[in-house]
């Protein structure tokens, strides 16, 4: 019997075309890569290769960016991208073995149509799908849904708990061995094992079964990325991944003591929890080297562009009306992502940054934890917070696509697999399986 | 310059293990296809060999099938399948030609989304999606929606108009050549080529824009298969292609002139929308071999499932307290379909059939035209309503998949290619050039 040695998990977080702000400037950069399947289809392919355990696509129901008017839009080079669940489902069909991972909010969408496509992309990936539960944080996307401004943050949230309690009662609606195909007796399926689910809560009644027989991972994995404490309390009672982002260990290590002494007040295995921040890794054979390549993307950056992002950061608080090099004002509580501005005004504060350094100071890693180096030096950063109770593994967000994939894959990670940190092969054929998660029982195993 | 020759359109309704209700228990019959991405795959590659203009999916959100309890429930083959778009989209990069339609609500969705996800397939389907719209038909789908009936069949229809203009006005939010991807000066379209919808209506209110670049086909292809008076009142104003049942030819005739004329009273040209009736091919080398295939189908419909067909078809009105080999009663109005409704109570009138009579003439075509014999007696049967102002096409309903679709593959479409009726090859590359249905104008190009 062989212990098995605790090993990093990883994420690619594509956003084409790379998630630095300026990166669709850079002569790298496929410009139009956001609605290119063959661009996709390669990223893919290249991070199976390098043996992730999953890709992940972020979302929004709408352009988020913030603009005063078309003109002020036209310089953001993200306005447009493929929905995720339809390339993800061709992106199954693409792949062997990786994780595919998709946002979709609870906010704007019922759950019956959330349940039956996350089990359908899960069935078309035999086990391979994910879902990053949002409850959404802008006006913006309100407003393409019957609303002027969004819902508010505690509302939302209660919202999205009733919304998982359908969704996973969906998913139940068919024991794994329901299904007979017995074509002599005329017998499909075995009628004591199916459930109709029969909800009636708060915001919705929902009848059920699921049209799907149970997935192959009885439920998609859950994923969540919310950090007040209202979303991490969600996160303690649902999800399986908790996507956060901090600057420094001893922010992570608060919070990740913090989520999973959560989840076990809400009675579930720590374990079955991995927390996973957001690394922004620029790569170079020396230090310098990634410092230049940093500096050309910082260089692309457009002011109007840096302002919008810096407002959408604080949740739609508006900064452009306050001078560009003074400090960060008072700000008004958001609606919004309330742990995402609060951690800007005390970067701000803390570290005594103008509007303008500040938004440059998040154009690239955009609140998440930037590694700059070489290969050696940026596997020594992730193995520091993965041994001292920062991080379960990452979600690794290169700044230009595809370049950034192919150097992670290709420095970084055969550099953790030397170290006997990361996985050389992948063992299972399931994201559970790659995550070291265990598959929920169904509604008729239940104790 | 030669003259185009008016060409038959061919749909392949896909849906395993074939539209016989009994075809699941059919020896050859994968009954668990629905769940079968290899299956459906093999199916479209087989219906792109021979020269389909599309595959079509329908749908139903939930279990639509009648039943009293789960026993009931478990005699039917059909209770599971994968979403549409999901499918679909899997489909789209594993094909090169075919058209994609699939079946989405207004009643049930966001016009947003629907935008979205659709414009999406387009986009990795190179300008092949097409959009059945429906309103439902069901109760049970609405008790997954919170609500415990439908909405009424009116009302359905007012909502499905206003979802029309949204999301046709979200598909032309940005210009076809909006996009610049100016790396040198920072613009990554133009801001004179982007048009923001704010629509403000009675059931929705959606600014936009959609976040993707307009489709490749401008708008998906729109299908529309309600056939009341406000059915084809709404199929005249939006469809591009028509799909309904009839037995008759004369019944044909006058559904073709009339949608055609009230196409016409909409502004439209009346070449710009396509009518497809069902067709359920019964295909031998004799007639014998034909009746003998269907006899073996029919033998194996369970009365269980013959009555709730029946149920089904009739919009939600049960007759099982009625006696099995007496007349059908005089019926409730539905909120269902109406036109379906009328269809079969039409049929056991002017027919003089039992209820049992009645579910069985429906088990295998459900109101769809039955065409038995030889390739050459289908193929005079199929250029018969061709030619005479019955159909521009047909959506071709296998019985049995996949050898229903094998057969009409090998046999039917090269007797129906001798005859000139069929390409013998794809010219365009989209379901739009397949149809010849032009491509709409966007915004800006609008005279
Ligand atoms: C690392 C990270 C990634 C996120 N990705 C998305 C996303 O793709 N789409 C989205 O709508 N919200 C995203 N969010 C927002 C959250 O999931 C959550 O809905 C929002 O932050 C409000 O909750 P909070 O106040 O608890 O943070 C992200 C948040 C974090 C911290
Ligand atoms: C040939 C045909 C196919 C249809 N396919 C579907 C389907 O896949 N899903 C669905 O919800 N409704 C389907 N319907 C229902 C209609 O699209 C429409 O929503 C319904 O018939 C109500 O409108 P009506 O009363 O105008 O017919 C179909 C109807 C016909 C005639």
């Amino acid at each position: 019997m062989k212990t098995q040695r605790r090993m990093i998990r990883l994420g690619a977080f594509l956003v084409a075309p790379g998630y630095h702000i300026g990166a669709w400037r850079h002569p790298h950069a496929h410009a139009d890569g956001g609605l290119d399947f063959g661009h996709y289809r390669d990223l893919v392919q290249t991070a199976e290769r390098g043996k992730f355990d999953m890709v992940f696509l972020s979302d929004g129901l709408g352009v988020r960016t913030p603009y005063r008017d078309e003109e002020e839009l036209s310089h953001w080079g993200r306005s447009v991208q493929f929905e995720p669940l339809t390339l993800l489902s061709a992106l199954a069909v693409s792949t062997e073995r990786i994780g595919l991972a998709a946002t979709a909010s609870t906010t704007y969408h019922e759950p019956f149509n959330i349940a039956r496509q996350f089990a359908s992309l899960d069935h078309l990936s035999a086990g391979r799908s994910g879902w990053n539960v949002v409850t959404s944080v802008t006006d913006a996307e309100a407003r393409n849904f019957n609303r002027q401004t969004q819902l508010d943050h505690a509302s939302r949230y209660h919202r999205a708990r009733e919304f998982m309690e359908v969704v996973t009662g969906l998913w139940d609606s068919w024991e794994d061995d329901a299904f007979l195909y017995d074509k002599e007796a005329g017998r499909f399926f075995d009628p004591d094992k199916l459930h109709i689910l029969k909800h009636q809560g708060q915001h919705f009644s929902v009848h059920g079964p699921l049209n799907l027989s149970r997935a192959p991972q009885g439920h998609p994995v859950i994923i969540q990325a919310g950090a007040s404490a209202d979303g991490q309390d969600f996160a303690a009672q649902w999800a399986e991944v908790v996507f956060t982002a901090h600057q420094r260990l001893d922010q992570a290590q608060a919070f990740y003591r913090s989520v999973k002494e959560q989840v076990v007040e809400h009675g579930r295995d720590p374990e079955q929890v991995k927390i996973m921040p957001g690394v922004f890794p620029v790569i170079g054979r020396t230090r310098a080297e990634a410092e230049d390549k940093y500096a050309v993307l910082q260089d692309l950056v457009d002011p109007v562009v840096g302002l919008g992002l810096l407002t959408w950061l604080l949740g739609d608080v508006d900064v452009s009306g306050y001078p560009l090099d003074g400090p960060l004002p008072e700000l008004p509580t958001t609606e919004g992502s309330i742990s995402r501005q609060q951690l800007l005004y005390e970067k701000a504060r803390s570290e005594g940054l103008t509007i303008r350094e500040l938004y440059h100071s998040v154009s690239g890693g955009r609140g998440h934890r930037i590694v700059m180096g070489t290969p050696e030096s940026i596997a020594d950063e992730l193995e520091e917070w993965f041994v001292n109770g920062g991080a379960d593994g990452f979600n690794v967000m290169p700044p230009l696509l595809p370049d950034g994939l192919d150097e992670f894959v290709g420095l970084v990670i055969p550099e953790l697999q030397r170290r006997g940190l990361f996985r050389t092969e992948y063992e299972g054929t399931t994201l559970r399986e790659h995550l070291g998660l265990n598959r929920p029982r169904g509604a008729g195993q239940r104790p």
